[in-house]
């Protein structure tokens, strides 16, 4: 273990009996630097790791999880911070921040990976085995902070995302189901508001302004009055004084002019501008393209084109991921912009009258959920906004509480999605933007067989045997690839973060091969470059990288101290007043190496009246592949001379991100022939009244 | 109280010291008729009467909930079967049901209504009341098991569904929002089914027999077999013999004839006959009607005509309401027919490979969840069928569970949907024919306003002020409206079953009125007509409902004892191998009085292909306006000599019912032009990380 850490104990492995929950709380949620409770060596030393390691959900369904009160007592979590959902899950309440306001923060690490293969090259095994490495094994007080997954792929062609081998989150099914209903919720909120939208366009087609402004300012018992979302609007138009929020300083409804009732009451939502489409958390391609309103009653109103994304893709989900607090979580609903109207005026949730409902709606949602790895470390799932036309990566609630829990010597480690151009550079442009936290670390996860793809071999095709490349050892491929890691190790370096390269061994490589990918990665600039086995062997298998993560925390930390106060090494790539082409034009010429941008005539109108709005002060959130440094999935290595098409730039306001589109990008995904839930049934063979799952992957 | 109950205790109301959880759910939970726990009759204590009465959600907000292990634990549930969710719900195991399956059984009662009111009589407020009263004022060990509501009325029109006044769910907000997320799940298996139709029409409308086969038949890692799911596609085809379920029991893929692979893998669905639907759990009239497909990569297949309905009128729901095991529920779900083969054979769920993937997503929703009354008693919260397309009833497992918990002494109060002619119909011969479960009462609310509109008052219409009739006292049209409450309790007695008029009592009813009401229910033949203030009052103001109840439940156990083993005085209207024509005269005319029961050529044709295809044997289901006797929600009192037309009869084959449509059903509601939503919100004032909600009703 690190040597510079003299607080942190190594265990001994054994099953030591727990103190009593209140105590072991009070001891280690004071935000000092205490050691993990002994229950997460006790739940590790329990794990058996078999040969050949068996699929993802034999392993889960062989260990009994810890009681999620044991992991949140470890944690440092109270009793009255945890809302149990079952027995492995829990939901933690936002009271953490409170009693934990002046507590020191642990270190905060940011898992990357370089661009991968289609098969994916194991950034959530990593960030969980990391995680097991440094708790179970080198006594840290450590958390994994990860995405909730989407349902649809889960029944399709992915699978779960719990990880995978002996680093993953059990149970794997609640994990990959349902969880505490986090997605439930942003679905119903989601399309609540796609019900107001097309709903207020049909009443306002039928009824004339006065009437329509008597019926919304009636309440059920048919007294008048403005309802608290209805006053944001007052103010907005300006019939009552900015700061208004109690309907009793507005005036009566009947004293407005009909001018103002007309202004008030009308929103003229113009059909051709709406933005807002309906989710499901389902891979319904089907569904990507619908007209609606064809029913014999709404057929008046006009039929629409508009379609359903996957819920995950929702702006409800990019606001949950970035909300800093449950009021910053209203506010930021309510200012959704859904369309425009007539006048060219932006129409926002609030104007529906509809965002109180969508914050009740993910109130729940808001609070993370507490559940564990499989040797029993803590791991906080929340949030999972889309990599690509959203920013990848989960929640700033969830790091805040975590940091806070873990103390000064504790370690927050948190997954950002694709690969550096995009996960990471949204961590730190957008994410530690908006929380105002900076990462003492970035792990780069890096495989001989992603950087072969990278160096010229022959394509990785998901479902297809793999070619011999990759399971030989072929040392020319590699080094030639090894240029693709070389650059996100300088762009991670840009922004004044150490990387850590971690080599995700797989059984087929040579020890030539890493040791290769280890020298390249030290001569690029990494600050350390570790071979990783925490697939087959857990946490044991990221020791190395837990030292090689803790040691390049501690020295950011000790730069940072003696840095000018507010001046240390953490610096953005660009600053939010620059022009809009200017922010994208620094991501795509250093980020991806782009020689050019070229905008259409469609993204250079939107960019010029998002400015024009006031929109043109937010963070650029590209939606670009992750299999490429271009905007080409085809382009391998590190591509250069190449020129980034912007087809067209779309905003998430309440989210607070601009977001160009590279290319086509897929907002919900189909089913294959035979989709991933043919697998999927109970097995009742055990007898009793419950069943156990079987075929999840 | 009841003086026949031995065994069950008046309460001191006293506060006192609970026993520890595990002694007193191992006393409570022998099934025998042991008094509730002290804390139910504490927890009634603690709640302040108001006048005027509050609204219901400031109502729920004045009173902190008992922690919902104390409920369990006091209704018998041991630690074990108990998953929280959160500190106020909890789902139950079923578990339950296999420790107490010997544990004689408590009175089991149903509350049905006569003909209502748009605006609702206080069918599931009397519910809730009744359980106070026969709890927390009589010693009872009374459970009630209810609905969960839609989220789509919530914020539409309607509003919530936990009852009202001091007769409610706690907290309502919870009840009224996600709950435990049963209604989401059900929400994401009926979408995942809709998605697997369209994506098999789309991947075989592209792929040859061969091709099509081999993919179906090869396993993510490239070897082939058959899944579990496909095994019962084997049987059905009689490529396998009958009984076979595991793949290790079939012959290899490659074995079939070209023949039998081509069989098994085109199910060759004619897109005119797909009647499964998307749901969604909102009030969004414009997905009534939707063409789906039109995206640029699916319009080569055809874009299709279909639409949504909300989440409760999904097969899904009424799968899990009728449910009597996970294994049953399995069954059903996979057996559910959403359309025909070109040749005319049904296409089911297993058939599309995803009956298991169904059963898993639904695993915990088959789970009731357990709540709380206002005044602390158990309230188990199961499944929401609509209660015109489906049966409206709460779950058969969630009667099962608690009529074993109540003991022999005991009482298990169950709410049926909309007026006693469908929800108690459907109560009767659909969901105790399922259950074998057999009510000893039945109570009917009645209200003097609604009696009202029977005889010959004007039309209540919601959102309008009530007319001077409703206000004021008015003997004569209240004397000719009784007619239909002795319809409906003639009605209930022809079940064998011994109807209890609950007269839920407003504060503009005149003791004239009360009295004549309590005559003529009498003189109808009701076993007890006893007026009611729950709403006001509490439990106090059922009282004495709860003693005419129990003394009724106790006559009908004592009938039962005297009577033949198996020939209890309990009937069927029907029976299921009467043709099906058969059974819905015997609905239409017996219970709703009509003179004749015509067909459209479209039913008849449907009725045939039922009989044909062997659905002819399932229950009866009508989809029927609550508002009259009749299928004319205009025509109010008993009206005689009218004709029942059907228009069209459709099929739950899975839920095992079919429903014939009288009239024009609407399976997703809209919202108005100013929606319940609007005054939905966060008040943040009382400081801290956490907010309060407002607006809901």
């Amino acid at each position: 273990m690190a040597a510079s850490t003299s607080s942190a104990q190594p265990f001994a492995g054994s099953a030591a009996a727990l103190p009593a929950e209140g105590g072991a709380a009070a001891a280690a949620g004071a935000g000092t630097s205490a050691a993990f409770h002994p229950s997460v060596a006790a739940a590790a030393a329990r794990v058996e790791y078999l040969r050949p390691v068996p699929s993802d959900i034999a392993i889960s369904q062989a260990v009994e999880p810890l009681p999620i009160s044991e992991v949140a007592a470890a944690a440092g979590i109270t009793p009255e911070e945890l809302e149990p959902h079952g027995s492995y899950q829990a939901k933690v309440s936002l009271g953490v921040l409170e009693r934990l306001r002046d507590a020191p923060m642990g270190h905060y690490v940011v898992v990357a990976g370089i661009n991968p293969t289609a098969l994916g090259e194991g950034k959530s095994t990593t960030t969980l085995g990391l995680v097991q490495g440094l708790s179970a094994h080198l006594g840290r007080k450590a958390f994994a902070c990860i995405r909730q997954p989407s349902q649809g792929p889960t029944f399709g062609i992915k699978g779960g995302a719990a990880g995978g081998g002996y680093a993953q989150v059990v149970p794997m099914e609640a994990f990959n189901l349902h969880g505490t209903g986090d997605i439930h919720a942003i679905t119903a909120a989601n399309n609540l508001l796609a019900a107001a939208i097309d709903t207020r366009i049909f009443h306002e087609g039928t009824q004339r302004d006065a009437r329509l402004f008597e019926r919304l300012t009636t309440f059920k018992d048919n007294t008048r009055g403005f309802a608290p979302v209805q006053v944001r609007r007052l103010v907005k138009l300006g019939i009552v004084p900015e700061g208004t929020t109690d309907p009793a300083d507005c005036p009566a409804p009947a004293e407005l002019s009909p001018e103002d009732q007309a202004r008030f009451a009308r929103l003229d939502i113009d059909p051709a501008t709406i933005t807002w489409r309906r989710v499901v958390d389902t891979c319904d391609r089907h569904l990507r393209g619908i007209t609606v309103g064809t029913g014999p009653k709404e057929v008046k109103g006009v039929p629409r084109e508009t379609g359903f994304d996957i819920t995950v893709a929702s702006e409800v989900m990019a606001v949950l991921a970035l909300a800093t607090s449950l009021r910053d979580m209203r506010e930021r609903l309510g200012s959704m912009v859904v369309a425009r109207s007539r006048a060219g005026l932006p129409v926002t949730a609030d104007d529906l009258g509809c965002g109180g409902a969508l914050a009740v709606l993910m109130r729940d949602a808001i609070k993370p959920t507490l559940m564990q790895s499989l040797e029993g470390s803590p791991v906080m799932v929340h949030a999972g906004p889309f990599a690509n036309i959203a920013h990848g990566n989960s929640s700033i609630i969830a790091d805040q509480i975590t940091l806070r829990l873990a103390g000064k010597d504790g370690v927050v480690v948190t997954e950002a999605g694709f690969g550096a151009d995009i996960g990471a550079e949204k961590f730190f442009n957008i994410k530690c933007r908006r929380s105002g936290l900076r990462p003492g670390a970035c792990v780069i996860v890096a495989t001989v067989r992603a950087l072969k793809t990278h160096g010229g071999g022959p394509p990785v095709v998901p479902g297809q045997p793999l070619a011999d490349e990759y399971k030989t050892e072929n040392i020319p491929l590699l080094e030639a690839g090894c240029a693709n890691l070389a650059k996100h190790v300088s762009n991670v370096r840009g922004f004044g973060v150490r990387p850590v390269v971690a080599i995700n061994r797989f059984f087929t490589d040579t020890d030539a091969e890493v040791e290769l990918l280890r020298r390249k990665a030290l001569e690029a600039g990494a600050a350390d470059a570790v071979e990783c086995t925490h697939w087959s062997d857990g946490g044991k298998g990221c020791v190395a990288l837990g030292e090689a993560v803790v040691k390049a925390c501690e020295e950011a930390r000790a730069e940072a101290a003696s840095a000018e106060a507010g001046a240390g090494p953490f610096r953005f790539l660009y600053e939010l007043d620059q022009p809009v082409r200017a922010k994208i034009e620094a991501i795509a010429t250093r980020i991806y190496g782009a020689a050019a941008v070229e905008y259409s005539d469609l993204a250079a109108s939107q960019i010029d009246e998002y400015e024009r709005l006031g929109f043109g002060n937010l963070p650029i959130c590209m939606a670009k592949t992750h299999l490429s440094l271009s905007a080409d999935p085809s382009l391998k290595g590190v591509p250069t001379g190449f020129t980034i098409r912007v087809r067209e730039v779309r905003a998430s306001v309440g989210a607070g991100f601009l977001y160009p589109l590279l290319g086509e990008i897929m907002t919900i995904p189909g089913l294959p022939t035979r989709p991933g839930f043919t697998d999927v049934d109970l097995d009742f063979s055990a007898g009793g009244s419950d069943a156990r799952i079987v075929g999840l992957f």
